[in-house]
């Protein structure tokens, strides 16, 4: 059936999550959010662009950092309410120049940093 | 340092979204949401428990259909708005009866169906 981006479901701010996979390791890059215009923009330019909640604007990913995000699958989940985005990831993912957003982890009552910025 | 769970930074509805991710094929299997008393509940039990926002109430994954995941690994991403769950997965992930909810690919326009119900 054709794709009609409107026929995802957004919450009350029009707004999806989106989780960002990297083609190769498997790694969960970060999570972040898309209005149907960023769903649009994204499937039609090939460049991952999300909407930024503390801007209020579109956001295409590494549009100031170079850390893009090259689409390379879009997958929608069984309740139509998140998208999982295969990509390619140009340096690192997070705005803290690690490899991906989910750097500690919580074990045993303690949360340990799993790896540092990339130099 | 300690891990609190109030320190995480939740939405309006006291919830943030959770990536579950399988241990072994580094699959996407589901993104759902856990309130503060999911997260800890989640850590103590390592049984991962959701909020089901359709029933409002404690949803422990597979209590029903017997789909449970063990909590792995508990990751918080650099926002600490969300957290990434990795998981050994029993059984299907998704209420369809599939492996993971991610079971559909938008490509050049079309909708196409990648895996179908397991048996």
């Amino acid at each position: 059936m054709s794709f009609d981006p409107e026929t995802l479901r957004y919450n009350d701010q029009g707004l999806l999550p989106v989780v960002a996979q990297d083609e190769h390791s498997g790694d969960v890059l970060m999570l972040a959010w898309m209005n149907a215009e960023a769903v649009v923009k994204t499937l039609e330019t090939r460049r991952v662009t999300y909407w930024s909640r503390s801007r209020s604007e579109l956001w295409v990913k590494g549009a100031t950092s170079g850390h893009t995000q090259e689409l390379i699958d879009l997958r929608v989940d069984c309740d139509r309410d998140c998208l999982l985005a295969i990509v390619r990831q140009t340096g690192p993912a997070c705005h803290t120049n690690r490899r991906n957003c989910f750097y500690t982890s919580v074990k045993t009552g303690e949360e340990v940093e799993l790896f540092a910025p990339e130099k």
